[in-house]
């Protein structure tokens, strides 16, 4: 394939894109890949559209490999599916909603788990069918709080879903395991640096789930991971929690007055400090995370309008992660208390609430592992200036459960035991999900089984940024002067250019152009009519892996061949480049 | 590629869907292609997508070989563009609008003129960047008022638009006539019986413009063709007129008592028939073709909420035809008058109305082309229950204009002479117009010239419904035991039958199938356990061209090569058999 530069729908761009902050997508538009329409909407243009097929490719091959089936559903989709399970008010205004002119309602596809449960409950109904895993490649919508970063968080972006069908939870989990193995395939095949975290599942339900980050420093995840190899996202890190200690003859909790202490750090301050407080036996020294730090939520379930109050304890000395707790709560949608909601419950002393209080108004109370039975803490006297020490859990408290809140710290142990924790940022590319049967029960999904009974499905959903990938690879690959493509997903083999103006060059290049085009390489030949530096220039922002340049050395009979990624260049006798080129690009 | 029935993901049905009308829908259903999601929007199951790949495909290099450039611009599009140019406005209700969550309008892309445009506008500046093709092949939305036949005329579909931008009219129409000759290779490539038409430009303006229709019985889109190879759309027929007669010596205009003729018949049969009539002087026969009916509707251009009365005038033994009507007035929309419309406007006289009235009222009056000057006519004098006789156009009464709004029928003469008209049936395949500058207008799309003037550019618009198209293919092709696919797009090269449960014919057909899929071909392989007649069956309605059955004559050393379109059945030796269908299938 020859393409000429000459009559190619680009232009590059000297500058980046007022709006663009990461790298990925100041290159991408000025390289000539995408163009915005719209906020998190793009178009994708001719050398743009290449890498994103090329990666479809990829996807569809391991997923062909692994026995998943290729179908191709609708974005366009009605509303009632979403409404059995219950999705339609879930997803809030995070979906894009629309009515036809009948009045019907629909939506555009955030993810397919109705229709493919749907679709499967419409073919299928004996054990026999079973397994059964199916994919698509396929446009989808959010509408996004914040698209960001072009096409790295789009509105409207491509993606590839699949979803499994099994009896039992052992063929699930090998659903399961031959997506994440072919995950595995395709990232390295696309050759991204990426881990494998631990996730939570989020809107989608179900148990098992883990996500591909890819490592980038712009990344909207955090996650952690240890020298020992545990890594998972921070709303999936869980606290290891200490062992129940006896309650038997530990110190009774004592009341005191600890005034102007609202803060965890005034109060540390006082206790440390205060001669009475010494008096009263209490010589030790205290630290932040000797205190019980209880935080008041409200949340509401989707679709209801009343919001209900929740106690939140977390040792002193760590704060309350807003998405971990979200993450924690998930579906239900979780706000601060305001000036409103204090008037309208005395009962909490704003910055001295306890336990007492809540319990005795019946506010649920959800405590930080660590808060295990036996662990004594300071607290708030659920009166203003008043604080508890010794306030054991188990003995004069009793919450209603844990819950994973407060934040993770770097140097905090992996729960596995393999060291200690360390934070690093990185771009969701994928993400494989046990929904169990969740879905298969709203939609009343079952086979009929040997016995002539109904055996209810379980399902898996796996999916890949199929679009967000272009970015991706975009942001781990590029230097100052522009992107520097993988072989595998660049929009050419070869990128020649005509340096200069004389008919012999011209030849040489058009020449050459045309026995690599020959030789079944795919080339892009830069045969405008503009100057060296500028060719270079673009060569280097496109990014093809290898720059072939034909000039002066044409005399002599050399071109010169660059390697775009290392910068080095090497003289290569005429007679020899086709075939150099071949091997080079791994095309023979 | 060897696919295995027994875990393919289709389920094939004895019955019609019961909203199925036409053989194709009916076809492609049962099959198990395409399943219904909401009316007019179809979910894509293997086999399915298999024959819209390869359409797809077909198109998609057809277009590159005219130098059209792929690229690919969102379905989810703001509202700006297509308000600059109208369009917003004029489709009315049939493409889906929406909202974003912070209240932006939005709709879903039924064509991309406005996008296209915007995107040239925003990439080239001078007269050296053009000309350029670009073209997508994406998913569109309209919101059809009756969608129908399943994926004939869906709501969600797959098409492949392009665009041609050009400095100059000559540009203009070579890009039309390339795009031209490449449906023309697209078409016959998948072996379709079409027709080309002159076309109506409807919504899209400008001026050149031809269809491409399918014939086909059940087609929405009636046509007219000649013996001498005349063909148009019937709303794009124009109308012969007569040569302008001197209207000097002609009769006068006579105004007559003509009770109880409010119709034409009624009319006719007293003109012929009164005593009185005949003494004044009129001794000839009148027929219907001799009077001139005159049809009062409202028309209202878009966006606007006043309607404006018109005057058709047409030979009396033709009817409006509303469908001629709306495409000559588009994009204005027409209605019949009610009864309040005729209390508003006593001047005119129901039965009797006639230009007189029209003309000193004020209102707009046009006809059909055969109305030419110096014809004489029978037409309303405006009074309940007389009528005038020798009216001549063009010394009575002055028409505004002329309209093609007059029934076109079989027998009347083609307007290129070539022969009378016959009637037939199509669907729309693709379509092909030169829109000219209305799009650069509306957007400001200039070039700067080589004095350094901007050139305004000029377009064409270019379309072919590939989802649809699966559905054409479907619909000429195909008998009562189910689909036959050219092989040009067949979901498979070969469909293996197993008939029967020994084990040697099972290996012999596993064999067969490995056999074929390392010589290149794409097998279907019918491994189930089921009976022969249902498998024989399932292979007729699935419609792969070649079928392999395998079953006793293994013996003997043969299998059965039955062609699925003439049913022809031929032994074929077992050591020749995967040369044979190398041979048949083109895969060597």
């Amino acid at each position: 394939m020859l393409t000429r530069m000459s009559s190619l729908f680009l232009r590059t761009l000297r500058e980046d894109p007022a709006d663009a902050e990461v790298p990925s997508h100041k290159l991408l538009v000025r390289a000539g890949y995408v163009r915005r329409v719209a906020p998190g909407i793009y178009s994708w243009l001719p050398l743009g559209l290449r890498v994103l097929r090329t990666i479809e490719q990829v996807v569809r091959e391991e997923m062909d490999a692994i026995g998943a089936q290729e179908i191709h559903l609708p974005a366009l989709l009605p509303k009632e599916p979403y409404e059995a399970t219950g999705r339609w008010t879930e997803y809030g205004p995070n979906i894009f909603r629309l009515k036809d002119r009948k009045g019907g309602d629909y939506l555009l596809g955030p993810t397919h788990e109705e229709l493919f449960t749907q679709l499967v409950k419409g073919e299928y109904s004996s054990y026999k069918d079973y397994p059964v895993m199916l994919y698509q490649i396929q446009t989808k919508y959010r509408d996004e709080a914040r698209p960001r970063a072009g096409i790295l968080r789009g509105r409207e972006f491509l993606m590839k879903d699949s979803y499994s069908f099994d009896l039992a939870d052992e063929g699930l989990a090998k659903s399961y395991q031959l997506h994440r193995a072919a995950y595995v395939r395709i990232f390295e095949r696309l050759g991204l640096e990426y881990v494998i975290v631990k996730a939570t599942s989020g809107a989608m339900g179900g148990s098992a789930s883990e996500e591909f980050l890819a490592v980038a420093p712009t990344g909207e995840d955090t996650f952690v991971r240890s020298p020992g190899g545990y890594a998972a996202n921070v709303e999936a890190v869980t606290t290891p929690a200490p062992p129940a200690r006896d309650v038997e003859g530990l110190p009774a909790a004592q009341a005191h007055y600890t005034p102007d202490t609202p803060t965890i750090e005034t109060l540390v301050a006082f206790l440390n400090n205060d001669a009475s407080l010494n008096r009263s036996g209490l010589r030790r020294t205290f630290t932040a995370a000797d205190t019980l730090k209880n935080v008041l939520v409200k949340t509401r379930q989707p679709g209801k309008t009343e919001w209900t109050l929740l106690g939140i304890g977390v040792p002193g000395d760590r704060e309350v992660d807003m998405k971990r707790l979200e993450a924690a709560l998930d579906p239900a949608e979780v706000a601060l208390l305001d000036e409103s909601d204090f008037a309208k419950h005395p009962f909490l002393v704003k910055g001295y609430i306890g336990p007492a209080a809540l319990a005795a108004n019946g506010v649920r109370y959800l405590v930080d592992p660590r808060v295990a039975t036996g662990t004594a803490w300071v607290t708030g006297a659920d009166k203003v200036d008043h604080h508890v020490v010794d306030l054991v859990a188990g003995r004069d408290f009793t919450p209603d459960g844990t819950i994973e809140a407060a934040e993770v710290r770097e140097g905090d142990p992996a729960p596995d035991g393999s060291g200690p924790l360390e934070a690093a940022r990185g771009i969701e590319i994928g993400h494989v999900f046990q929904l169990g049967r969740k879905y298969a029960d709203a939609m009343g999904l079952d086979a009929l089984g040997p016995d002539g009974k109904p055996v209810r499905v379980t399902m898996g959903s796996y999916g890949v940024g199929v679009s967000r990938l272009v970015a991706v690879i975009a942001e781990q690959s590029h230097d100052d002067s522009g992107l520097i493509w993988p072989r595998a997903v660049a929009p050419a083999d070869v990128h020649i250019v005509i340096a200069g103006k004389t008919d012999e060059i011209t030849a040489g290049g058009e020449q050459l152009a045309a026995e690599l085009d020959a030789a079944g390489l795919r080339v892009l030949l830069d045969d405008r009519k503009a100057s060296p530096g500028v060719k270079f220039a673009d060569a280097e922002l496109i990014g093809v892996p290898t720059i072939v340049v034909v000039g002066r050395g044409l005399a002599t009979g050399v071109v010169e061949v660059k390697d775009r990624r290392s910068g080095e260049r090497t003289e290569i006798l005429l007679e020899t480049v086709v075939s150099h080129l071949q091997e080079l690009t791994g095309t023979r």
